[in-house]
């Protein structure tokens, strides 16, 4: 049976290093695949595009994460093209882990609804969930050993202080801000049954330093290079665990619409390729 | 065109406050649906039955309230099922409004597909989002004037205060709990285009109690009456506004599921019909 947290320490251990976002936005797939005549269904379009990306790319990477809004967009459509894509993956690429970026939680009773989406009719091997409504209604997630859980904490959005910044009132006249404090508790109490990561933005490297301070070894799922102007160096040193990993740096339209001409798959690895590098050079240098 | 804001209002001029919450798991179908030998598609099974509910209470309801989870368990038959039951409240009772529960929130790029997801694709009226990220990542939402925007703040479930409740130190000294801070924020910051509403779950009458005075005429969407144990006396007392209305109450498995026999449609009715009369004697003992 898949596993996530040993799919993505085996990733890991052979030195991968890229998340590839696939955010198949329809309107920024390339002409050269919307225009093909022989594809006569949106999900056929959005399928095509991804399976070349997903061939060009799959030796290279850590995991991919489907930001399940670019599908929803579409509805049924872009549904079944969500699920073949995944299904693909799987196919070609069976040892690279597949994070849903679906931003889910609900109560308890209807998280079960969204766990049999996740992990039934998709089979994503993790998910990422909002931690508003706390550990108690997420437990249909949290049971699910053999799944990673990422629980947003320090999101990539300009605004995204407005309650994560938030001090609160701890004991002994101490305060501390909301994500540290959700850093603290997923650590601590959240993550029983080990799948437990954490989502932080790559735009915020020193609030990403104090995440990695609190949660030790949790792996953390770090969005924001690229597009959103996320710096690679800082992230890195920021991100790092004890053992040198431990981070999943994702990058999205930097490396999927890294062209719109026919050779965007070729330039797609090219910009993978890169990041990797980008991140080993400065894992290195650390180390160093 | 319709503006949900306006629908909601003249429904509450009509008297109507009953939000009926189609949460169609299909695995509490009645049988009589589920065995219908003419129907053979998943999402026909659910269509069916929602369609049947829709034509027994739709008089009476103040708005209807599908959560997207019991849907998107079955993948694209359940987005299929979801759409054509909208398309049918809207053919069939176009003056009541469709507030799709569906909890979602990303960071603004991101959000603009669940735009689409639920005003284009699903033509729903309103929506829940999760407040994690802030104001200006749910900007693609609260840019629609003519929807309804419904932030979570106090939830339903028994955790909920594992954050909710935490107290921020604001200033002087002073310290409020998170829930509180959100409905002041949404009240005062969010809600330019006069298109927000909260969420307080009815298990929680003294926190609704707290956001009414916080949020002041901001329709309050509440769920958790009747499975749930939420008390309708003390939630209407507690959420009802200065103008004697202001509460969406919404129950789902008491309403759809009142009977698993072949008079569910009939049984549903009368469950509406109930939960009508027993708000609107407490609003009278209120006003008496």
């Amino acid at each position: 049976m898949r596993h996530f947290n040993e799919m993505l320490r085996a990733r890991w251990a052979e030195g991968k290093c890229v998340c590839i976002g696939l955010d198949s936005d329809l309107d920024k797939i390339p002409e050269v695949v919307r225009n093909n005549i022989s594809i006569n269904t949106l999900s056929g379009i959005i399928v095509k595009f991804n399976r070349r990306i997903v061939d060009a790319t799959h030796d290279l990477a850590l995991a991919y994460k489907p930001n399940i809004a670019f599908y929803e967009a579409y509805g049924d459509q872009g549904w079944i093209a969500l699920r073949e894509t995944i299904r693909y993956i799987h196919e070609i690429a069976p040892s690279v882990p597949v994070i849903l970026d679906a931003k889910r939680a609900d109560i308890g009773n209807t998280n079960a609804g969204y766990v049999l989406m996740a992990f039934g009719n998709l089979k994503a091997d993790a998910i990422t969930v909002h931690p508003y409504l706390g550990r108690e209604a997420l437990m249909p997630f949290l049971n699910r050993k053999e799944k990673g859980i990422f629980v947003l904490c320090r999101t990539s959005n300009p605004g995204s202080g407005e309650f994560q910044d938030l001090h609160l009132a701890v004991e002994r006249g101490k305060s501390l801000p909301f994500y540290q404090w959700l850093a603290h508790s997923v650590g601590k109490t959240w993550n029983k049954n080990g799948n437990c990561g954490l989502v932080v933005g790559a735009t915020y490297p020193e609030e990403l330093e104090s995440v990695r301070i609190l949660a030790g070894d949790l792996p953390i799922l770090i969005p924001g290079i690229g597009a959103q102007g996320g710096d690679v160096e800082k992230t890195v040193k920021a991100g790092v665990d004890g053992n040198g990993s431990g981070m999943i740096i994702n990058s999205s339209r930097g490396i999927i619409f890294a062209s719109s001409g026919s050779d965007y798959a070729e330039r797609a690895r090219e910009a993978t390729l890169e990041l990797h590098n980008e991140i080993h050079w400065h894992l290195t240098q650390r180390v160093a």
